[in-house]
Parts: C-alpha cells; structure tokens; sequence
C-alpha cells in the first residue's frame, strides 16, 4: 500500500506532469522520495527528444544519491530504447528500492517496465491515482490506438437543419451563451481545422477568444483543408499560431500527419462541406451540435452528403448529454457503433513509426509561403507546445512511447 | 362568497359541460340550487341548435320552481338573441335570485349577461373556479378571437433536419416513445391534416392509435389538402370519421371552412411541403418537432421553403419544452412574435356570422364521392361531435355565442 508521502507525491507528480506539452509523447512526472519519505528530486517530460520525467528527476541527484529511494510515476516506466534508454533500466541501475505508478503503459512497445523492474527485484506498486493519470494522457492513449487525432465535428444549426439563410446569412444563429462555449472547447483543442470554402467565404480568425473578444491563453494550430488558395490578408493567417494549409481532400491522410505533429484533439468548425466529408469518412469521434431555437427552410444546410442512401444506412448517433446554453440547444453525441461503417483508424498501433507521417501523406504548406508554390517535400514533425511551430525545420526525432 | 355548495355544485357544472360536443359553440355545464343548497336540475349545451345550459337547466323544474334560487354555470350567462333568446332573460324571467358563473363570456356579441343580470336585481358572483372554465373553452374562445382553428405543426426528423433518406425510406426515424406521443397528441386534436402527397406516397390512415395498433376513443376528422387526387382505396378513406378532401392551395381558405364546422384544433402531419407550407403562412400556433438521434444528410428535407430569405427573416421560436421520449428529443415550441410576420387572423371576431365557410372558401369533396365529380357548391356546417358527419345535409343553424 502507498504511504501517505507516496499519495503527496503522486499528487505532485501529475501537477508535475502537466508542466509538459501535449505532443507526440504522453505528459509524465515523477518524484524521487527518500526512504524516509522526503522528496529528494523532481522531473517532467518535456517533450520528445528530451529525458523521460524518471530520468529526469534521477539526474538532479547526486552519483549513488537514488539507492534504496522510492520513485513515484504518473506512468509506468517505460521498456523500450528511443532516443533515451528504457526507463526501467535507468532506476534499476540507480538502484531505486521501490517505484510507485499510476498507469500501466497502454502502448504494446513500451510496456513491460514494471515486470522488468519486478524482475530485478524493485518493490513495484501499479494504480494509485490511476484514473486522474489516466485523463491526463487519454488523447495521447487515444492516439496510439487509432493513429489519428480525436476529432470533435462541430456545427450550429437552425432547429430544421440550416447553416444560413437562404442568402447565405448567418450571423448569429446561435447566441452568446453557444459561442463561448464554442471558444472554451476550442481552447481545449490541439488544432482546429476549417475548409477553404469557409475560409474564403467567413473570413474566420480560428482563434480561441473569451467574451470580450480577447484571445484565450490556449490556442490551438489552425489547419485549413482544400484545394482553393487563402487569401494573403485571411484572418487565418494573422492567428497566434502559425496556420497549416492542405490542399487535398484526403482526410485520413491529413489526418495522419497532424497526429504526427503530435497534436492529440482537433476540433473541425466547418463549412457544411467539411463535416458532412467527416461524417462521410467516419471520422468524427464527437459530435458538438449547437441548435438554435429558429427555422430558415431553405438550401443552406448544416450538413450535406454524408454517404446515406438509404434509412437502413442512417448515421445512428449516442447522445452523451443535452444542454441548454441560453436558447439554444447542445447536442453532445458520438456515432454509434454500426456494422459497415468506415473504420476511423488510419494507423496500425504496432506500426514501429507514427511520428513520422504516412507516404502520400499531404505536406502542409506554411502560411508565410505564397499559396501557389510548392510546400516542402519533407513531412516536418513539430512540437506544437513551442510557440512558433517551425515548419521548415528538419523533422526531430521521436522516442514516442509507441516507438519500437 | 360561493357557498360550499356553490363550490360543489360549479365542479358538478364544470364536468357536465364536458358531457356536451366541442363544436361550433362552447361547453357549457349549469346546476340550479334550491336557497337551502340542495341541487334542484342540472343541464349542458348539446351543441350548436339546442338550448344553452342554464336553459337545459331550468326547463327540468316545474313552473316557478326556480323562484328564488341560485344558478352556478360555467360561462357567464349570455345576452344576445340567436336561435334561443338570450340566458340572462331566461333567468331573470324564472325569477333566478343569484347567479355563480366561473367566467366572463370572451365574445364581445354575447357578453353583457350579468350586467343584464345585475340591472334586474339578481345577485352575480363571477369567477369561481375561472381557469378550470378557461381550460375547458379555450380552443373555442381562441377560434372565435382569430377565426381559425388552432394549428399544431408536427414533424420528425433526424438531426440535421431531413424527413428521410435520399432514396425517400423514412420508416421509424423516431422510436415508439415518440410515436406513442403523437397518437395521443393526435387524439386531442379535433382534425388532422396531410397533403395529398404524403396520403399518395405513404399512404397514412390519419388515426390516432394506441400501442398495439388499436384505436383510441377519440379520433380527428381526418383532412387531405392539395390537387392530386386520393386513390380510391387510400387507408385515409377507412378512417372512422369521414374525410374532407380540399383542393386547394389556399390554406386560410380551409382553416376557415373548419372553423365553419366547429373544428377548433388541427393538427398538421405532414408532409414536408405542407409544413412548409403553414409556416410560410403564419398559420401554425404550436410546432412539435421530433428529432430522433440520427444523422441523413442529403435532399429529403423535414422543411423546405418556409419564405425566410435572409437571416433577418429568420422565423425566431420560443421554446416552451424539450423532453426526452425514449431516445428521441421533442421540441414543443411556438412562432416568437416578430414584426412583419403574417398575422394569423383570418377573420374578423365581430363578424356577425363566423359559423359558415367566408365567400371563397373551398368546398369539401365527400370522400364518398368519385374525385373528380364537382362538390356541391353551398358550404356544409357539421357539427364534429357526431360520429358521422352528414356532409350533404343542410347547413344547420348554429346559435353561435359569436353571432350577432
């Protein structure tokens, strides 16, 4: 059983842990506490190419410091050689007596730390705060498995189905109470993707913003998707975060390469072109339907061709909750399950090199680049925590945990 | 004060008003006590032609036996000569000493009865129990304010707002909670409305139905609008009540002729474009929208044209309720005001004689008869209570509390 300084030290640990990016690797802290229960270290992970938060917090001590001290992990340590050595390895050698973690590994490559550990004779304790390590790396997780961002297809819509009205007017269908709402849970995407139909046609900063307009602290990268060009004075191109252009409709494969960016959650905001594609594809996890209390009639649909012929092939949808947010209505919603539908992986999980993006995978182009010149040939994975993603720059390497 | 006899004796009157039809006049229920409280005769209003409540009332004592008592109605007595002179003569005359009367007669024509009352020396108490009486004339005090009956619009759909599937299947978008809903909706209803498409293309029977597919007691008239004919063995024409079949586009036009026939509530079904159609209008009161939890996409949409250009013109809905029925959403919500919107009046409350169909307004096809044979040219006033309506008698007079 954990001790009460081992709980204080978990709690630490998964504060610790959130100091690092969301990116191609999961959000790890730990804590090196002494036999008496005194902390001695502390580390994180900062991001891919740098030291696990094990190794870490182990190199703030001193030659023969860690003997017979207990570490405790959000994650359990990984068995598997990246850029940095497997984690179980580097406490063995250290002589750590006891490691204490939250979540087993759920990548197949980098499990095994703890039997390693065991196996060496460390005292090992798995599952305290489990659950709160758990959320803290549920979209990494979620990423290893599908090989894809988690993906959330938003639209607003009149209560009969409408974007606009007939003259393509929209403003405000939705009211203020929805367009926060809106901003909250972009601030909490990693990207948030928009067509080059809506871009052209709205004008729309892709920014996270609070009520008085000002920018959230959190922004996410704005990604536009689509074979027209954006004008060289779109809102988009003024955003916080340098913008990624694509110009295909391959969705998968865009996908594909945001995920090797390491951006976790993306967030598609429109046009009806865009969703309905998503919901084509069977790619939209989560389904955010904002329905204002308003009929328009008319040819300007929230939704378009979403790949139903037929009653027997309707999009089935799990309603997680219903809310009222001012007059309108929000739907929260996943597809159900249905037999036939498009899988939405697009990466095998044993795949030895998510990091990189897949061949045939679309490369963006920067947004300092003339639209019509051609974009680099080289995928180029980022940390999307830095503040200006460096698209040119040559790829780094990875040790993701999925790494084999 | 009411007496506790009073009291009792206005329950007793309130349900022996809903012994009598709805119809072109109101429900009406009266008991005459004796000066010690003791109930002396009771009566009800059995539709348009035969003697209003308190008349029905007195007409049970021996002569003079009224002398001195108290009668307790659920309207206020009323003071205008149609077929039978007015009640508050009547009473007067009997030698009445006190009227109880739950509410104010809502028509200006008929109203007046207890200064009448008064001016004569007889003692009135208004008001007891005035919300049950509302409740229990309300259509039909509605009816003879805008001269229409009361339209409920109903449709389900998916989601993203479509009333089926591209290749036009659409059975069982919504489950059983919901359809049991509508039946029972439907029930209440004094008429039930589909366009001659929807009765070609899915051929509904219009009944309102229990779960197990029997009838329930009470059944709306059912009414087929539109130019295209009704085929001969359409399940419309094996309905309980006989159908009215308008060929027309003009929607205030058969409103109004149901009004004619006492019909105070309808309830439009469907399909699309008659939906449409009533909003278009500014003819619907109430809407009921079901949305399943199920997304369609393409072109067969829950509404089409409703007239909104521009999102200026966007027909804003206040949201009275959103309910869960199974796993559908039900939206019960009615037009906001707007300015510029159609007024829904079609005809005037102080028109003298609201009980027959205005010039112009179509005439009805029997169902009995072939299609194509011409209708008869007078309009036919039925009153709906009757399990068969004779729609080649005559036109009844109708003692109307609106006429003049």
């Amino acid at each position: 059983m954990a001790s009460a300084a081992e709980i204080d030290a978990m709690r630490r640990a998964l504060l610790l842990a959130r100091r690092g990016p969301r990116g191609l690797n999961p959000q790890v802290g730990a804590v090196i506490l002494s036999p008496a229960g005194d902390v001695l270290a502390e580390g994180f992970h900062r991001g891919a190419g740098t030291p696990h938060a094990e190794v870490d917090a182990l190199s703030k001590l001193a030659p023969g410091e860690a003997r017979g001290t207990t570490a405790v992990v959000t994650l359990e340590p990984c068995n598997h050689t990246g850029r940095t050595g497997p984690c179980a390895v580097a406490l063995i050698e250290a002589g750590v007596a006891r490691v204490v973690y939250a979540l087993d590994d759920p990548t197949d490559a980098a499990a095994g730390g703890a039997e390693r550990l065991r196996a060496a004779g460390v005292d090992v304790e798995a599952g305290l705060a489990a659950s709160e390590a758990a959320a803290l790396v549920h979209d990494w997780a979620a990423l290893q498995r599908t090989g894809r961002p988690h993906v959330t297809v938003k639209w607003a819509q009149s209560l009969d189905g409408r974007a606009a009205a007939d003259d393509g007017t929209s403003q405000w269908i939705t009211g203020p109470a929805a367009r926060r709402d809106v901003h909250a849970r972009r601030a909490e995407a990693d990207a948030i993707i928009a067509g080059t139909g809506t871009v052209r046609s709205d004008d729309p900063a892709l920014t996270a913003r609070a009520a008085d307009g000002s920018l959230l602290e959190a922004q996410p990268v704005p990604v536009v998707i689509g074979e027209s060009d954006t004008a060289p004075d779109a809102a988009v191109r003024r955003h916080p975060r340098e913008p990624l252009f694509y110009a295909t409709h391959d969705l998968h494969a865009v996908l594909t390469d945001l995920a090797a960016r390491g951006l976790q959650r993306v967030f598609v905001e429109g046009g009806p072109t865009l969703a309905s594609a998503f919901l084509r594809e069977g790619l939209a996890d989560e389904l955010l339907v904002y329905v204002a209390p308003v009929l328009l009639g008319g040819s300007r649909l929230a939704l378009g061709d979403i790949g139903v012929a037929s009653i027997a092939d309707a999009r089935r949808l799990t309603v997680a909750s219903i809310q009222q947010l001012g007059d309108d209505t929000l739907f929260v919603a996943r597809p159900a399950a249905a037999p036939g539908a498009p899988t939405p992986r697009v990466a095998d999980p044993g795949e030895p090199t998510p990091r990189a993006a897949a061949p045939g995978a679309p490369t963006p182009r920067a947004a300092a680049r003339p639209a019509a010149q051609p974009a680099a040939t080289e995928p180029a994975a980022t940390e999307p925590a830095t503040a200006e993603p460096a698209f040119t720059a040559p790829a780094p390497a990875s040790d993701n945990r999925g790494d084999a």
